[in-house]
């Protein structure tokens, strides 16, 4: 089999929408983008035994890597368009490559997968997605004011927890789903566009991504820590104190962490109603440069995933 | 060091052009498409040891992924617009990510460099080039029609040549040349839109690629074998008939392989002395779908690379 074969049989891609004038198969992919729209692109890499167990099922693998890349849309504000796949994998187990093809053929339906690469090598795979917004609407990092309100979407630290929990038989299921199956925050990104000042998705750990939105908005934060929402399972399984920890620092969680001005604060109760989603209100953002403070003043230092 | 350490002090891109409203930093990048275009999109992974020998260096293999990855843009005529970079590497050593940097950093003048991602792992490199064109204007693999003469720029088997040559101390430089420096087709590619009735650019090898775009096209071709444009060298030291069968077969040359009709033959003649570039006529396009015929109707067979 080779990787034309392979290409044929697990990844070709049934519906087309009509923007992609060529899909896979040619040199490029030719794609219209809608008028008055920049596009938005992003690209991550998931690698076994890094983003995920070297035993993940591939559903769980082709999961993981669509919500962190649609996540990224997601916290511009920017609506799916396309995806390319380069998938690097060590040998052609059909089994395998069928179950991670039907993955990716669930996911096209709310992207098209529009061309892509195989290599033989440690399994990886790096989507590249791109997105588009109306000119000028991507919400991004650098926008939030001092004064502004701090929030973040559904719950934090289930994916941390999982993680800890890998390969144990009574693994908590709440936060192994958190972990396994997150869901990206489109509607949400979408609903926010206008309203936010600042936006980011949660990768690496609350303080770390507040951490990137405040260094690129040259501002400071204050969080009230019992405003944190987490999930209700954490603190039953690791206790108040881990919870909180793992709340805090843990990535991989990809809800939405934003700012908005306090004129905002109808709106956004609004939109959570709308959306069926929690948004919580963390705290505020301040002009003093000073990092992310708790309520006492003290620093809260960022924990993330250190590759190097 | 971190990976936002690395990745401002190795890859942090000085000067973005306008239509790139948000660079490297936030979630995505975003940017502009000129209106009345399409954008066209390829990726491909370059793995060390597979797509080029672990020792290579870091410019060789910057050098190979641009132009790979350009090539692309350049088989379906659109100019370079942006790219994003995914690179895996095993550890943060400090004068490979320095060269590397440098190497991306003189690529970004051609196209910028608006997005990536790091992680730890055997050193890999996907990039994901996006480039543009007027509406209608790409030049696919499906248009080749009966009656259409092939063409082909340059020289082939020169990569292929050096490939059989890497680690040899009398290895021929001009072949080792082609291999480590191979010049995307970029301008050839511009100026055959609306010349060309269908492209594709020789990563495979001429027999395999022309396959594809046969394929594509549903026609049939027959070639010349002594219009096959070599390397001079190649025959010096591998004999003719190997030097055939490396020209025939072996890839990475990136050189662009395409049809016209035969219309168009003082137009391609005009191309090609404006842009100083050798465009060789090897045959023709038949209506007959059997394959790649030389002319005494023996078949061609693709010897490509097979990664499974």
């Amino acid at each position: 089999m080779d990787e034309f074969d392979i290409i044929r049989r697990y990844f070709a891609n049934a519906q087309m929408p009509e923007y992609v004038s060529t899909g896979p198969g040619d040199d490029c992919a030719v794609l219209s983008i809608p008028p008055g729209h920049e596009l938005c692109v992003s690209t991550d890499t998931l690698l076994a035994d890094v983003h995920f167990p070297g035993d993940a099922t591939p559903e769980v693998i082709a999961h993981r890597a669509f919500a962190a890349n649609l996540s990224d849309l997601a916290a511009m504000g920017a609506a799916p368009h396309s995806v390319t796949l380069a998938l690097t994998f060590p040998e052609a187990n059909e089994a395998w490559l069928e179950a991670f093809g039907n993955a990716i053929a669930e996911w096209s339906k709310q992207i098209p997968l529009v061309g892509g690469n195989l290599a033989k090598g440690a399994l990886s795979v790096t989507l590249t997605v791109m997105g588009v917004v109306p000119v000028g609407a991507a919400i991004l990092r650098s926008g939030a004011k001092a004064g502004d309100d701090v929030y973040v979407s559904g719950t934090l630290g289930g994916a941390a927890g999982a993680v800890k929990q890998l390969g144990q038989p009574n693994a908590n299921s709440a936060m192994l789903k958190k972990y396994q199956k997150p869901q990206p925050q489109l509607d949400l990104g979408l609903a926010l566009r206008g309203v936010a000042s600042a936006a980011i998705d949660i990768s690496d750990g609350l303080i770390a991504d507040l951490g990137h939105l405040i260094a690129a908005s040259e501002v400071g934060a204050t969080l009230t820590l019992d405003q944190v929402p987490m999930l209700p399972e954490l603190s039953q399984v690791f206790g108040n104190e881990q919870a909180l920890s793992l709340a805090l620092g843990g990535g991989d969680d990809y809800e939405l962490c934003f700012t908005a001005a306090v004129s905002q604060r109808d709106k956004i109760q609004e939109i959570a109603r709308e959306l069926d989603v929690s948004l919580s209100r963390l705290g505020n953002i301040v002009s003093d440069q000073s990092g992310i403070r708790d309520s006492h003043g003290a620093e809260l230092h960022a924990i993330g995933y250190r590759h190097f």
